[in-house]
């Protein structure tokens, strides 16, 4: 019953959606769009997608899925704008990595039987760096994919058919996906994958600052340092509108990391290090 | 001229020390010892030594270099013990993740021209889970292998040069040595090594704490969030030490790490945090 998919926003995650899809089968069609024509370009090359759209807008009504994968206030822009040109044959998604400001603007905008139908969603994938260049059809892959949508939507029957369809694609691309309630995601991600990447982005400025101007201490720390600078290498871009979205909690899993820190800090040469290191254990226990 | 090593601990380290010195093409003979039986046992089934010793310092009396791969405080027990039993034939080297106490027992018991030679030494290898069975001939490869030698160290002419051959059998397991100040060398790995371990420690536990409960959520972080906290199953027995002989230097470097997270914390809507992300982005540039 999907025909044709718009995907708008061709980076690593749009891109790699569209080799994913591919990949599981999909035969229908995949139009692109991007800010940057450059990266359209490198995913029409690569198979992500089948043709560009010079218009974005006229791409989403063309087709009868709509993945929004570009950076939440632009997810936010798109949806006010998707939202007076699609009607209740259309389904909405995206990939956005708070969901409690994108699942408010769906409940506002979208989801009742005149209109198109959104389904939040957010695949807990990605890499260090960006850009089609990177895309990958096995990024899905073993991974989850939340979904917060709103139980109380009242839709068509047709876009309730393109809701399930669009989760089964999202199952044969190799996630599994959880449902959750969009303030428990956004304070969920906050400890399990915001808290690491701002601790990383510290960590590496911290290091940068004491060995950064001798590269070869830097080799010193060998793939314990590697592994927990990576996400040092992530971009502002990405992460601005995660910070500003999700600000509260964000704010609270640091400062609890903080003090963590400084009780193990002042228990050094005491028995608290061994329960600290015992409950680290707890968590990786396999 | 190394006829024989005795390797005092056959756990991680020492055991792919064995495996590493054979693979490198070393003929001679390897006695292991280890506190606890089974753990040589494994050593000797896996082809890392091919005898076991049941007196580690008569072992070490019969062979020309002994590599003591034993936490830092049992390092420094068997400095004691062999510095009286060994003369100016032997040499003795260690694996020690903290060098200054080492060091400073090595320039009281060894390094004269009647003793035995002392050289410290830190392969930056390991792996978050300890023992014999994890050896690997490959660890040190790539790795880089400190040490903190005493220039000013008075040694024979037969020291000197089993000093340079064991130099030469590291550089052919695969490692690269460089030689650092034992003050130095503790405040360095202070940044790059313990600093990493103890904050994927504190983030682990707290992370048990807030979703421990949830398994199902844990998969949620992806690869992120396992990269960050594997070395949460790091053991309180391989680290207490290392919080004890650089208390200092681990205190000074987590203090910075909690200011860091601070000033990230206030700065989440402002472009302090792009700064921030663009420092930390400078650590991992290519």
């Amino acid at each position: 019953m999907i025909e044709r998919i718009a995907i708008l926003g061709t980076g690593l995650l749009g891109a790699s959606a569209g080799l994913a899809l591919r990949a599981a089968g999909y035969r229908g069609g995949i139009t692109g769009w991007s800010r940057t024509p450059e990266s359209a370009q490198l995913a029409l090359k690569m198979g992500a997608i089948d043709s560009i759209a010079a218009d974005a807008l006229q791409a989403a009504k063309e087709s009868q899925v709509v993945l929004l994968a570009v950076p939440i206030y632009a997810t936010l822009d798109f949806m006010e704008k998707l939202s007076g040109v699609l009607g209740s044959d259309h389904l909405v998604t995206d990939v956005g990595s708070t969901k409690a400001q994108i699942s408010a603007a769906a409940a506002r905008l979208f989801n009742t039987p005149e209109r198109a139908a959104f389904l939040p969603g957010h695949p807990m994938a990605g890499k260090e760096r960006g850009g089609a260049a990177l895309a990958d059809a096995e990024l899905f892959r073993g991974a989850v994919w939340l979904f917060t949508d709103d139980l109380d939507a009242q839709r068509s029957l047709h876009s309730v058919a393109l809701v399930k369809s669009w989760r089964e694609w999202v199952t044969a691309m190799g996630s599994r996906t959880i449902d959750l309630d969009p303030a428990r995601h956004d304070e969920l991600v906050a400890w399990v994958s915001h808290l690491p990447q701002f601790v990383a982005t510290a960590l590496s400025a911290l290091l940068e600052d004491e060995v950064g101007d001798a590269p070869e201490l830097k080799d010193v720390g060998g793939r314990a340092l590697r592994e927990m600078t990576r996400l040092g290498a992530s971009p502002y871009s990405m992460w601005r509108d995660i910070a500003y979205t999700n600000t509260e909690a964000v704010q609270a899993a640091l400062h609890a990391l903080e003090q963590r820190l400084a009780h193990l800090r002042e228990n050094l040469r005491t028995p608290g290090l061994r329960d600290e290191f015992e409950q680290a254990n707890r968590f990786r226990r396999e």
